[in-house]
């Protein structure tokens, strides 16, 4: 037996037609939608995302600006970011990391006004997916439940383990689960029963960020399992926490890396930040204001 | 055999201990915590609680003032919690439920100073202890933290059921037990195998709000049990979650209801009251502002 592959191709395919309906809408009322990317790194493996960010907006006609602040202050990253919230034809804002060791990072995050933070970032954002009130996901978390609504994994009701409790992944994936209502167990680091839980769960997702963390040992059968590390070997493969070897040939379906989670996190970036340029005319058609006033 | 009593009125000594330091503390500098409670309903069984409050703080020396806004609407209400974020005298603000049916309580306890939010109503304080920031949980979240570390019950690497995904208590509560790195289950209405999890806890944590929820078929002879719920019966008793008559000869500890969770509840938004004063004063000391600027 080989488990399906979960491959996010058809996730982002199906994503970008999402984007695609949203940028025609947009198009008709003339506006445009607009990411900021702020970025204050010369990292290679960021400029290779921001690229990937960039060239994803330009392929649905978003507009994608980088505003590169690599020698950036803490009080110039908050300047740009205030500057990025009161400019109203900019709808997306994604503060980059990593940022320069001088730098508080959270900080930074919470000035970034929710309505436009389209990587949830700010901790509101994180505080306001829990209680249930509109925000935007971290786009990696996100992916997650689009891979799993993509290939029609049921939720509700199930049992679903999350490995990792990072504030980019694990967090809030658990909320966005608990939206849909699965049972929710968040282990980590410190868990002593990882294969009792991973084994008993109907979908396994692991977002540690170490290679082979999860092996044929923590999973059944029936296990889903959901792989969103990616980890850089020795001889420069990219693998991800998942040991693919002994865990596909035992569970009912996986998703690959690369080619899985990473495939479909772009894609969301651009829906978001269409998203957010749709709740702006939403918000000034509701208003009754003209919508030059609101670009 | 009878499971440990885990009662809460020894927990809330001690919490009215650690208090009394801090009072004594911001007294040498001549500053009294203060903390305003904004009551909208003539509810009976709210006036209790809230005169409990107020009991509280006047044993420990903590100024509380009950803003009575019985018939407030929602920009009134609005205008008081910005007066309150306002007021420098003013260092706890809570906003007691239940609201009248025409106030949107979203949009008021995001108001809320996340540095006055002593009883973590605001998303902001959710997400910012999701993320490890400082904030105050919701007293009742952090009362079930209190019980389980004054009997000493082990967290860290633990597995512990949390039954409820409420913003008050169950999805806080899970954060402060994965900051005290337990692994985490959250079950709820929807969950199916809930005796599974449970029975495997170490801790299970139940904050529903129905009467006999969890029964002796689902715990083990090592389960220690917290009852979050507060229910009364038909014929006008206070009852928890937890069908104590079944739980109790099974289990090895169990906080019970009257008398657990709910009598540290009151003692701890004191505590937090006076944690917040105190944060004020550090925060002037460290600034090296004289300490009238900031009463």
């Amino acid at each position: 037996m080989t488990a399906k592959r979960l491959a996010g191709q058809p996730v982002a395919v199906a994503i970008r037609e999402r984007t695609g309906q949203l940028v025609s809408r947009l198009s008709s009322e003339g506006i445009t939608a607009r990411v900021a990317v702020v970025l204050a790194t010369d990292n290679e493996a960021t400029a290779w995302y921001v690229r990937s960010i960039e060239r994803a907006a330009e392929q649905l006609g978003v507009h994608c600006q980088v505003l590169d602040l690599a020698s950036g202050t803490q009080s110039e990253l908050a300047q740009t970011i205030r500057a990025l919230n009161a400019d109203e034809t900019v709808h997306g804002i994604i503060l980059q990391t990593p940022l320069p060791e001088s730098v508080d990072p959270a900080a930074l995050v919470q000035l970034i006004d929710p309505a436009k933070d389209i990587d949830g970032a700010n901790p509101l954002s994180l505080g306001r997916l829990s209680v249930g009130q509109p925000a935007f996901a971290p786009a990696t978390a996100r992916s997650v439940i689009e891979i799993l609504e993509h290939y029609q994994i049921p939720l509700a009701g199930e049992h679903v383990a999350v490995v990792g409790r990072s504030a980019v992944v694990g967090k809030p994936l658990a909320q966005l689960l608990l939206q849909r209502d699965a049972t929710v167990s968040i282990c980590h680091s410190r868990t002593t029963n990882l294969a009792e839980i991973t084994k008993a769960a109907a979908v396994t997702v692991v977002a540690v960020g170490r290679a082979n963390l999860l092996t044929g040992n923590e999973v059944s059968d029936s296990s889903v399992v959901i792989d969103v590390g990616t980890n850089v070997t020795e001889d420069g493969q990219l693998v991800g926490d998942v040991h693919a070897e002994s865990v596909q040939t035992l569970v009912r379906a996986m998703s690959p890396v690369p080619g899985g989670v990473g495939t479909v996190t772009t894609a969301l970036l651009i829906l978001h930040a269409t998203q957010a340029a749709v709740a702006v005319l939403e918000d000034a058609s509701l208003r009754g204001a003209p919508m030059a006033a609101r670009r």
